[in-house]
C-alpha cells in the first residue's frame, strides 16, 4: 500500500478521490432508472415481470412472484447446519442491541392543564431489499429486518432477484426466515423499488424501503423518496484504522484487507503517528494478499482507494478521522476511549485491538448496515428509530389557552393569518364580548 | 364546504385527490433545477450571484451577501415591539419542549469485557431555508433554528431571499437573530439549496438542509439529498379535525378555516359521526368567510382540497384519519385521549377543543414542521433528532472474542469473504497453531 504523509494537502486529495465513489456521480443512470420505475407505477405486474425476464432472465407470473412456504422449507435443507446456527446466535445479539435503542413515547404535563408529548407508533408495513448478484450475505437480511421487528412493524416485506430458474439464495431465504420477514417477493433492480413503493398487482405499497444495492437500486431510492421514506443510499465500504505504535501491524493490516475484499471501489485507509507502523503494515498487508481469495478485487481497492497515511500528531490523526468520516473506524491506539471522545464522524467505532470490524459485520450486534462516504456526517447506522415515527401530542385546557390567547393572535397578526388569529378568538369571545 | 358520506369509495377518492399536491408530481420542474445546481456547484459564487439577478432582481457581491451586523441591528428598530415580545414567550416554550427530545449517549457493558455503545455527536454545521415571497414567516425561522441550537450543533446557517433592494423582512432577521442562528446569507431559491449543498466561495457547505420552500426549493432539496441530509419535503398544509356530536361547530370551523387560508393547495377535512354537526360546521364556514381577509385564497382551497365526511362509526372515521395521516389533527371528541391511542398516523396530534392548531404554530412548543400529505405514515416531526447522528460503538476483550471466534469466521466463510475470516482468525493464530 501507498505511505503517504498526512498534510492538508494530502488530505484534501484523498476526500477528494473518495468522493468519486459517490452514487450521486451516476447521473447518467438516471434516465433508464425513472423510465422503469414509471413503468412500473403505471403498468404494475406487467412491467415488473418484463423487467424480471430481461434482466434475471426469469419468467414469473402472480402464482409464482411469492417466495411459498415449499421453497423456505427447501432453503432449510440446502443450508448449511453450522450457519443455521451461527445465524442464531447472531440474532440474539443483534436483537438484543437493538431493544436498547427503543425509545418510549413521552409527556410533560403542568398543573394549569398543559399536556405536551410525543407518541411514537411503528411504521404499518416496510420493504427490505436484498441483492442477488455476485456476493450473497445472509447477514445483511438480518441486520434490516431485525431493527423493524423490534421496532414493532407489523409487516415486513422482503424483496431480492431470483436466477433464472426462479429460485431464490437458499441462504438468504433462511434468514429472512430466522429474522421474521413476513412475506419474500423474488424481485429485483430498480423495479423491485417501484414495486414497493407504489405497490403493483401482487407487492403491496411500503412506507419505507431500505437495504442495499446497486446502483439502479440506489437511484430508484433516491428517486422515490418522499412517495415513501428511504434509509440512507448506500454508497461502497470503507474502513479507516486510527493507530499508533503500540498496535500490532498483523492485525491492522488484517482489518484493512477485510474491507479491501468487498468491492473495487472499497476504501481501507490506516492514519498513524507511526513511520515504523505504516512500513510493518504495508509488509503485512502484501504478505497476507498472497494467500486471499478474492486477491484481484482487494489489489484494485487498494490501488484506487487505499492509503496508509503518517500523521505528525495524534491531534492530526484524528482531525483527518473526522473529516474522512469513514463507516467503520478502528481505534488502535493507547487510550482508545479517550481517543473515542474526540471522535465526530463515524458509522461504528471499533476499540482496542479486538474489535475488528468482522465482528460487527456478523455478531456483536450493532447494525452492519452504517453510512458511507463522508455521510456519517449527518447519517446514522440503521436502527429501530428508522422503522418508527412520531406525533406530536398536543393538550391545552380553556386556563391555559386563556392565559396566552393574545399572544398568539398578535404572532399570527404579525404574519397576518387572520383565520389563524381568528381560531384562537372566537374561543373567548362570548366572554369578552 | 361540501359534506360527503364516508365509504371506502369516498375515501378512496379523496386520497387520490389529496396526493395531487405532491411535490413529486412536479417532474416538468426537474431539469430547470438541475441546471441551478450545476451551474452553482460549478461557478460558485458567480452563478449565485447571476441567479439571485435574474429571479431576485438584486445585484449582490462577496460583500454584500452575508446580512451585516448592521442590518440586524436595523431590524430590531422596525420590528414591532409586541411582536419581539411574543417571540421571546415562543421561544422559551419551543426550547423547553425540544430540549425533552434531547437523547442521551449510551453504553451496555458486560463482565467477559464487552462494552455496546450509541455515541450521539451534534451535527457541526446545518442550513436553514426561510423563503421570502408572499408571506413571511418569522415562526417558521423560531421552529426551524431552535431544535439545532438545542441539539448543540455548532454553526447554523440561514439563506433567505432579499428583494431587489438587497434587503431581508426585519422580522425574518429578528426571529433569526432570537433564535440563535449564526449567520444569515440573503439567498434564495434553488441556487441557495445548492451553494448549501456543495458551498460557494462565500457560503460554506454544510451537513443538513432544513425549512420550507417553494417547488423549486422542494425539488433542489430532493436533488442534493445524499450528499448532505434534508429533512423531510414539505407539503402544502392541512388539518383534519376529528368531531363527534360534542364539539362546538363554530370552534371546528375556525379551525378548518385557519389552515385553508395558508395556500390554494391547503387541505381542510372535518370527519364527523354527526350529520348535524356536519352542517353546522358549513353554516359557520360560511358566516366566518365573510370576513376573513384571505377569502380568495380560502375559496379556493375548500372547493379543492375541503370535505366534511359524515361517518356511520367512530371506528371508520379514526380508520380514515390514520389512512389519510394528516399534518395536524385535532380530536374533538368525547373521551379524546382515548381516541388519541387509535391514532397512528398524524404529525401532531391536538387534544380537546381548546386545543386548536395555531396553538402548536406558535406558541405551545412542539414542532411545527410536520409531516405532510400522507408522510405522517413515515416521517416525523422536525426535532433535535434531525440534528444529531449517532455512531455504534463496539469493544470486545480478547477473552469475549476468543469465545465466539469460530462462529465469526464460519459465518464469513458463508459469505465467501475470506479476508474478514482472516482479520479474526489472525488474533488466535499464534496460540492455535
Amino acid at each position: 500500500m501507498r505511505i503517504v504523509k498526512l498534510t492538508e494537502e494530502t488530505k484534501k486529495n484523498i476526500l477528494e478521490n473518495l468522493l468519486k465513489r459517490s452514487p450521486n456521480q451516476y447521473g447518467a443512470y438516471e434516465a433508464a432508472v425513472n423510465e422503469i420505475i414509471e413503468n412500473v407505477r403505471q403498468k404494475g405486474d406487467a412491467a415488473l415481470f418484463e423487467y424480471t425476464e430481461k434482466f434475471d432472465k426469469a419468467r414469473l407470473t402472480p402464482e409464482t412472484i411469492q417466495v411459498k412456504e415449499e421453497e423456505i422449507e427447501k432453503a432449510y435443507q440446502l443450508v448449511d447446519e453450522k450457519l443455521l446456527e451461527v445465524i442464531r446466535k447472531a440474532l440474539v445479539n443483534i436483537r438484543s442491541y437493538h431493544e436498547k435503542q427503543r425509545q418510549n413515547s413521552w409527556f410533560n404535563s403542568e398543573e394549569n392543564g398543559t399536556l405536551l408529548g410525543q407518541k411514537i407508533t411503528p411504521m404499518a408495513r416496510v420493504g427490505v431489499y436484498v441483492p442477488g448478484g455476485k456476493a450473497v450475505y445472509p447477514s445483511s437480511v438480518l441486520m434490516n429486518v431485525m431493527p423493524a421487528k423490534v421496532a414493532g412493524v407489523s409487516e415486513i416485506i422482503m424483496t431480492t432477484p431470483c436466477n433464472a430458474d426462479g429460485r431464490v439464495n437458499p441462504a438468504v431465504l433462511v434468514a429472512a426466515h430466522e429474522a421474521g420477514a413476513d412475506r419474500v417477493y423474488k424481485a429485483g433492480g430498480a423495479q423491485a423499488i417501484a414495486a414497493l413503493a407504489y405497490g403493483t398487482e401482487s407487492i403491496p405499497k411500503v412506507d419505507k424501503i431500505v437495504g442495499p444495492g446497486n446502483i439502479y437500486v440506489a437511484l430508484a431510492k433516491k428517486a422515490v423518496y418522499g412517495n415513501v421514506s428511504i434509509d440512507s443510499i448506500a454508497g461502497p465500504s470503507e474502513i479507516l484504522v486510527l493507530a499508533d505504535r503500540s498496535a500490532n501491524p498483523r492485525y491492522v493490516a488484517a482489518d484493512l484487507l477485510s474491507q479491501a475484499e468487498h468491492d473495487e471501489m472499497a476504501s481501507a485507509i490506516l492514519i498513524t503517528t507511526s513511520q515504523e507502523l505504516a512500513e510493518k503494515v504495508s509488509v503485512e498487508v502484501d504478505r497476507f494478499l498472497e494467500h486471499l481469495s478474492r486477491r484481484p478485487i482487494i489489489e484494485k481497492s487498494l490501488d484506487n482507494f487505499g492509503y496508509i497515511l503518517v500523521a505528525d500528531a495524534k491531534a492530526d490523526a484524528i482531525e483527518a478521522a473526522n473529516a474522512i468520516a469513514s463507516e467503520h473506524l478502528e481505534i488502535v491506539m493507547e487510550n482508545p476511549f479517550e481517543v473515542m471522545t474526540k471522535i465526530k464522524n463515524a458509522g461504528a467505532i471499533f476499540i482496542g485491538e479486538y474489535s475488528c470490524e468482522p465482528l460487527g459485520d456478523y455478531f456483536a450486534g450493532p447494525n452492519h448496515i452504517l453510512p458511507t462516504n463522508g455521510t456519517a456526517k449527518f447519517f446514522s447506522p440503521l436502527s429501530v428509530d428508522d422503522f418508527v415515527k412520531k406525533s406530536s401530542v398536543i393538550y391545552y385546557s380553556r386556563e391555559a389557552l386563556e392565559a396566552i390567547h393574545n399572544d398568539i393572535e398578535q404572532f399570527a397578526a404579525c404574519e397576518q393569518l387572520t383565520a389563524h388569529a381568528n381560531s384562537i378568538a372566537v374561543r373567548f369571545e362570548e366572554k369578552e364580548s
